[in-house]
């Protein structure tokens, strides 16, 4: 047995992982240079003991008390998600509303017996996968309408339950995390390859409460169409779908809780769809010299009916950060996968389609490359490291003062040029106007025949002490521009609280009413996660 | 000019189509040999005079006058669906449900007024697009609670108003039927390619209210996906959802509208994904010698991630049924289409599978054929109008005074060998019981990775006036055993009043309690489409 890790109680990943202070120098050197500034001072990591947490104000029957913790570190690290602003407030120590106990069920029915006694002692519930939200999805901070707020952790429930190899599906805890769900897949040759960026620290659960978005850029693109059926438990009874490959009859309840963050129930189960291992894999980056002209290539390969597992065009910035071009060029990564044939044919014909749109196609790339089962994530480590290793980057940004954000989207391909044009000249404004200096980048992360998903990253030299306002005004100048623009507040990261005045827009208000009434239904005295999707009009 | 056709009122169709009297005949001497019974005598189709319609309850109000009609043809056209049961009723010369008006709105403003007035006057109003509903999902037999129940024809609202060449997208007026939708999108080189059986006399509107299954075996197979956004009158108020590629903004507005089946509100617009038109194809019919190996052949292609547009089993009955077999040998038909590429390898590997598995490949199948755009429906003429003439049969056969029904379900791989056993012992018994003889048929229309979509077909000689009690007993003990074996009730005919006792039991208690409560925030006054999905709570 290996000593036990411990998971950051403010900010990304485990304790000790992370640029070292060396590397964390190198990077404060090279933002200097980057956006003519000082070098900026490394704040400290808070210490457990440097923080005042208020005293709880709930406790539960002797009956729980086996099932809830109020140690520092539980309740320091269940105050925040992973957003920028999270991390902000941690490096300056507010954990003024953390909640009051963190709940660690270890079966269903402690599910339903917290919620119950949250509802008599009017505490609030935050349902609390691997808390990477990165839009406030996971807060405690719900107001002075209830006596207490407990977050629900559901880490324990961690087991992949049943395999059906013959559908390819199995029933699986929704706390379990990524890599651990991985790897209980992997004897029987079944993999859910869903592998969003926070993959390491997130869960099944909260990927299905968020519509998180995957490892496919085309086809499956969200967390949704991988769902067969749900356990769900609600302050009013247990909800369970049946398990289907397919139905009509009557409107989707599975649809109803996907993307439910939490406010009408909490997802205890999930019979997921799955994949065989892929064996075959051909992978090519396609070189523009104008993103536009990639974007258009994207469309072309989206539209034809080919269904790549990648297809994330890059722009100029985001290729050269990528180590996939030399800022000159916009990067558009071909890959397909199957563990079932070889897949030149396909691979040949996106790459035509690229070429005939001004890509640069190298000779030879693409070809089908045979691997052992399992073996590619191999190939693709070193990719896979920095893309999983970017936020802890992040949080070391924040740590230097710098003032960062990322932020994502859908808009049809009518509009796409405008519409990009549009967000980059309204960010690239605030960050002048109220930083002085700073970048916009965009990458798709996702394509449809109908549209791309792009992702934007902006980053900035803050001032010390003002950059959650600053990150304020530019994440408010963003999405402004992208509501105005046609635009989703949201295409993969949630709404959270973050996003609500946006979302509060973009949805239709006879759709709020029918939400706002099925979570009177279910939940009546609005306990579960108070503040996200929608303001709960408890009875 | 020539004279306008007009749908016949009381079965599948126009006037003057379906079998000719010598063709009729000819039917009933088959059914005897087929059955060992006498030739049954052929009912007179009903007559408009014969019918005694109940004088209308209520009235509009003079502004709204000239879109009502209270003409016996329009009223006993919009007494019922398409349904076994509804042309027995029919022929029976039972209207006595017959709506006390139909309405005929020509812009969404008129929707709103009539919605309005209903309201005020306590009628029901019954949505209704092309009137093909076989589960009596249209029907004006809403009891005593309503003064009156309009019947809310949409074929006035027809027309495609903008179409993207660019994200491959129209936004389409509800009511359009679907040669009419296609002709419109035609010269723009697109199409939505969604063609149910019903397709020449159902409307887009009425797919997505019900979740139609389309042209599409794997994939994309219920309408649902092809939904970029929906524009919806409620009694409250008009619901718009924003027009995207994709979102992750809180659960989908538009699911919990597709499959509302018209209880939520009306659905008057709807931005649709499109297609281009195919130009290459590929098609092969492989036969096993038993379901079961054409069943792990399905499973094997669904599972491949090839997509093919057909991958439809029929069994060794259906198979003979729709000549392409002789009755001893399972066939799998199996397309691929693009209009991007040609699809050799696809195809090759399809049929790879289906060999692998026991199937008998004939030489040279599945080449690519390059058709002119458009041409293609050409070359499958002769079958597609088998199969759209199929339902001016079924209504011959009840004139017959045959008992004849559909019901289609989804079931897990795992699962779906003791299933198909259980529901034929089920309907086979019934249909002894009840009719002393009968046969029940099979074929896959879709099939997910995870699971086909069987589809059964019974038909048995009836006793004259008992056989809506015959076709009743059948329909319970097949329903029964779809859910007693891990099915849904439908995969895609929808709820409506027939599918209600089963649909209540699938469906989880919670959501149904999140639908009434969605329903009572959209519809107060419960007058949308009563009895159909749930019992109304109005206020």
């Amino acid at each position: 047995m290996t000593a036990a890790r411990r998971r950051r109680f403010w900010g990304w990943g485990w304790e000790g992982e992370g640029p070292a202070p060396e590397q964390q120098e190198a990077i404060a050197q090279l933002l200097a240079a980057r956006f003519d500034v000082p070098v900026p001072e490394i704040a400290a990591p808070p210490r457990l003991e440097e923080l005042r947490l208020p005293a709880p104000r709930v406790r539960p029957p002797a009956a729980l008390a086996a099932l809830v913790s109020d140690a520092p570190h539980d309740r320091a690290a269940h105050t925040y998600g992973k957003s920028f602003r999270d991390v902000v407030r941690a490096l300056r120590r507010e954990f003024s509303h953390a909640p009051d106990l963190v709940a660690f069920p270890r079966i269903e029915d402690d599910v339903r017996a917290l919620l119950d006694w949250a509802a008599t002692a009017g505490a609030a519930v935050i349902p609390y996968g691997g808390g990477s939200s990165v839009v406030g999805g996971v807060e405690a901070d719900v107001g002075d309408r209830y006596r207490g707020a407990v977050s629900l952790d559901l880490s324990r429930l961690d087991r992949v339950l049943e395999v059906d190899r013959a559908s390819r599906a199995a029933r699986i805890q929704a706390g379990v995390l990524g890599p651990a769900l991985e790897e209980q897949l992997r004897p029987h040759g079944l993999t859910l390859r869903h592998f969003p960026q926070s993959f390491e620290f997130s869960s099944l659960g909260g990927w299905i409460a968020t519509r998180s978005g995957g490892h496919y850029a085309t086809l499956y693109t969200h967390i949704d169409d991988f769902v067969e059926s749900l356990r769900v438990i609600t302050p009013t009874g247990t909800i369970e779908t049946r398990r289907l490959p397919g139905s009509g009859a009557g409107p989707s309840p599975d649809r109803l809780f996907i993307g439910s963050e939490g406010i009408l129930g909490v997802i205890v189960e999930a019979w997921m769809r799955l994949q065989d291992r892929p064996t075959y894999r051909a992978a090519a980056a396609v070189t523009f010299s104008e993103f536009a002209r990639g974007a258009d290539a994207a469309r072309a390969v989206a539209q034809a009916g080919l269904y790549p597992a990648n297809c994330r065009l890059l722009d100029p910035g985001e290729a050269a950060t990528a180590g996939a071009g030399d800022g000159t060029a916009a990067v558009l990564l071909l890959a397909f996968e199957s563990a079932d044939h070889a897949l030149d044919p396909w691979m040949a014909r996106a790459l035509a389609l690229a070429a005939e749109h001004g890509g640069a196609v190298p000779p030879g790339a693409g070809q089908t490359k045979r691997t052992e089962a399992g073996a590619r994530e191999g190939a693709a480590g070193a990719w896979r490291k920095t893309f999983l290793d970017a936020p802890y980057l992040r949080d070391a940004l924040a740590s230097m003062g710098m003032v960062s954000e990322t932020f994502e989207t859908a808009i049809t391909w009518d509009r796409f040029a405008a519409f990009d044009e549009g967000v980059r000249a309204a960010a690239g404004e605030a960050l002048r106007r109220v930083c002085g200096a700073g970048q916009v980048t965009c990458r798709f992360t996702h394509v449809y025949p109908d549209g791309p998903a792009p992702y934007y990253t902006v980053l900035a030299p803050g001032r010390r002490g003002a950059e959650l306002e600053q990150w304020a005004e530019i994440k408010r100048a963003a999405s402004e521009a992208i509501l105005a623009l046609g635009g989703t507040i949201t295409h993969h990261h949630a709404v959270g609280r973050d996003h609500r005045p946006w979302y509060d827009r973009e949805r239709p208000a006879g759709f709020a009413a029918a939400l706002g009434a099925a979570k009177a239904a279910l939940d009546p005295h609005g306990i579960l996660n108070p503040g996200v999707l929608i303001d709960p009009c408890p009875s």
